[in-house]
């Protein structure tokens, strides 16, 4: 990101430029957006992303109290169009729950929802949610295989102690970030109490506690959050009680009971073992992969005959890779706490080793390509069907995709590339074309399905126009293609699917 | 085994002594045996294992059809008891599934239920179905640590070779063992085929396939096989039909409909995936076992929290170690196949190291308590509730129990064992009491939870014993003990639980 050079922040939405503000100062903003709410508890919203934005809608729109919201970011290239955004009248999320645009609309209407730069929100708020990132650090190779990684908390900690030189002396800061376990405790509390002390207050009132969403962004993204179980903990016997109560206001706790736990310390641990537990589900399933090719069976077929069982549900398929803000540095934050807020001598080397599994899946399915090709791919034609990293979403942070064409652009392919839900693909700065048809105009040499969106799945329209092509290597990195498809293409095409070593099948 | 020396088997049922038979010659009952079933078809069932006596209970109480079942086993002193069982009308199995004595009673009824030493029963069969065991032989360190292991296909190979030699040409034989991905198709069809050649036969009616139970022994022993989904696979189409055909008489595949793959390495590679899905999602959990102890969390708490989500329910506990006889092996067999039977250069890394990791538990369990009681074990004594592997059974079969009784030993402990469904411990070749009350009228040092059996689950009279013994160190390895009962305890003991930091939680 280019903070410093760039003066001004663009929507990706409505392309609109927004100048970078000199000042953050917006105090008169904000009181004349809390002088249409007195007496309602405030709530701040501390990062705009993919999950503090909509849980700020949820907020906005919680169950059995009015609270007046304000979600903050910074004045950022990459943040401030979001603040401008809601405040205008766009919502800085694009999705396919119809519920977003109904919270917001809503939100609109009770004109209960405003964002800003200015960390003075905070000396407003009754609550604040940290919802902003805290990332790992990896140093990849060339096929965006894992090296090694570093855990730095400076930012978090910056954006902590803007809470603590700002907020009342009485406040619930309610961590939702994903952080290493026992962040809350050692780091969040004590940096807290560190800036009360130096602003001369108290400590004794000050309210800490950690719970976790489980937002799936998609087209049940507000249920992820306001209909569904959520796991919380308070760092003292006042804090629990407070995060309950307020998540009881917000959550529809008589459906999806809350879960309260003994310490920060295992709420945290929670959420990055649910991600950790599928990362090396994947993971474990590669070297079935590669077994599975050699014995020319079809992986996909036996996966969903072991779905069978109740208490094998939850295995899992392979594929191109794993994408995604959670799974693909969930295990690493983890084992980072270990060693370094528990002072442990181990690692947790499987799941270190489930993440370095899985972030080399593109590059296998890069070379498993090339051994199939045989050919250079320099100057060869490739169309990628799916840039995202999941089915039928627009999310490409981690994507594996990134991984396959780092390797097919450096082996000099040309490469085109499509996807219903990505317009601009951000990470690779290129655009993303929508019209397949268009697309299929052209002859490829190589035609490769790297998302699993439902366009792509027995899409009778898709095999006629591929069966009308010239002849071309067909890879299905996913296993998206049915038995009936192959056998359909493979009249004039060579098929190939990852995972699969008999396609006779 | 004292195959050699001993001439006589033992039931363990009744302590009946059985000569062993001088000669395997048992045509004349065989003969006699079919002449009250006329016309109806005989299966013969190889092996009369946990596996194959149950297996030959449910075809002589199929759905659809009448059959001549007959068992058959080696008459060695480990088994030539069994089949004199079956026919004196003591079944060789002791389950809590009321339906064995049901289904037993019924084929004792019906004269339906033969069992045998003779290879000429297989002269006999329509069909033959093969539960023997193929066993991975496994070197261990002192606790039980895996060191190497290997696979030797003779014994297996022989079993074959046994119905190859005496089965009519056109017979169907289904592998039910838990092989090698690979066998039926490499080992078993061509062995058949060639001992058919021999005879001077033709192979051309020969009928070979797959299919794998998932039987479970306990309270839904009989369901767990006649009522619940299953895998099948033939070597060529003919023999896919009659697998399939015959499996219909004998499964309730209305309610749970047959799964065909395409391939019997398939249906192979699914059985073995199956349990190595199992054994790895144990041996992810062990290293966050140990940093829930370092980070004070009770890693029980936290994994019944993930298990709220539906794409999370198989999330495994840790605990003493992993016994049975699939989860501790099915790895190292898929393993080794993937490289004697597809001449890959790689072994399944990650599953292998599951198995490692799991087989280390029962030798980590014991540090921890060393670690912890510091003071010499010699001379101790040490109660451990519950020998078997698996709550609620009587199986010891591989149960981690006894790497950590081993450990004990070695130590100079002395030890008591309490387990309210083991009588003997054959493995160790010892008792096992059942009265707990007995036990406890004496005082020990150290008392251990080593299976989670319901007698030790949440029981006031057992708490109200333990509270009245001498000051002693409780040690629960499984997490069987709730936070009230710890604190309860704690007034006077010592306590302390596998994967729980804090224990006042």
């Amino acid at each position: 990101m280019e903070t410093i050079l760039k003066t001004v922040s663009r929507s990706p939405i409505t392309n609109k430029d927004y100048p970078i503000p000199a000042t953050v100062n917006d105090q008169a903003g904000i009181d004349q957006f809390l002088s249409v709410h007195p007496g309602k508890k405030v709530v701040v919203v501390q990062g705009m992303g993919f999950v503090g934005s909509v849980m700020g809608l949820v907020v906005a729109n919680a169950i059995t109290e009015e609270y007046a919201v304000i979600g903050i970011d910074l004045p950022t290239p990459a943040s401030w169009w979001k603040i401008c955004s809601i405040n205008e009248g766009v919502f800085p999320v694009l999705a396919s729950d119809p519920k977003i645009s109904e919270y917001y609309a809503k939100s609109r209407e009770k004109k209960n929802y405003y964002a800003t730069c200015d960390p003075y929100a905070y000396s407003k708020a009754d609550v604040v949610i940290v919802d902003i990132n805290l990332d790992v650090k990896k140093q990849t190779g060339p096929g965006h295989e894992l090296l090694d990684y570093t855990v730095d908390l400076t930012p978090f900690k910056k954006a902590v102690e803007s809470i603590g030189n700002n907020c009342r002396q009485d406040v619930l800061v309610l961590v939702e970030t994903t952080v290493p376990p026992g962040t809350t405790e050692k780091v969040v509390k004590p940096l807290l109490q560190e800036c009360l002390q130096k602003r001369g207050l108290p400590v004794d009132q000050l309210k800490v506690g950690h719970s976790y969403e489980r937002v799936m962004p998609g087209p049940k993204y507000i249920d992820s959050i306001q209909n569904f179980y959520r796991v919380f903990a308070g760092t003292d016997a006042m804090s629990t009680e407070a995060v309950e109560k307020f998540l009881r206001t917000v959550i529809r706790t008589d459906e999806f009971p809350l879960t309260r736990l003994g310490h920060t310390n295992a709420t945290e641990m929670a959420k990055v073992l649910e991600n950790s537990f599928r990362a090396m589900n994947i993971a474990f399933m590669v070297e079935w992969s590669r077994f599975a090719e050699e014995a020319s069976v079809d992986i996909y077929e036996v996966v969903n005959a072991i779905r069978m069982r109740p208490t094998h549900k939850n295995i899992m398929l392979p594929g191109l890779g794993v994408g995604g803000y959670c799974l693909t540095k969930d295990p690493l934050l983890a084992s980072w706490a270990r060693m370094n807020l528990f002072n442990s001598n181990d690692p947790l080397l499987q799941s270190e080793k489930g993440v370095r599994i899985n972030d080399k899946m593109p590059l296998y399915a890069f070379e498993y390509l090339q051994s199939q090709y045989k050919d250079s791919l320099s100057g060869k034609k490739v169309l990628l069907l799916g840039v995202s990293y999941l089915n039928d979403v627009g999310d490409t942070r981690y994507t594996p995709v990134e991984g396959f064409y780092n390797q097919l652009q450096e082996a000099g392919a040309e490469i085109s590339l499509h996807d219903p839900h990505v317009l601009y693909w951000e990470e690779k700065d290129t655009w993303v074309t929508q019209d397949l048809n268009k697309l299929l105009e052209q002859d490829y040499d190589i035609i490769t399905i790297t998302t699993g969106h439902k366009e792509y799945r027995s899409n009778p329209a898709l095999m006629a126009k591929l069966q009308e092509k010239t002849p071309a290597v067909i890879y299905d990195t996913i296993g998206v293609l049915t038995n009936e498809e192959i056998k359909t293409l493979s009249d004039k095409h060579m098929v190939r699917v990852l995972g699969r070593g008999d396609l006779q099948g």
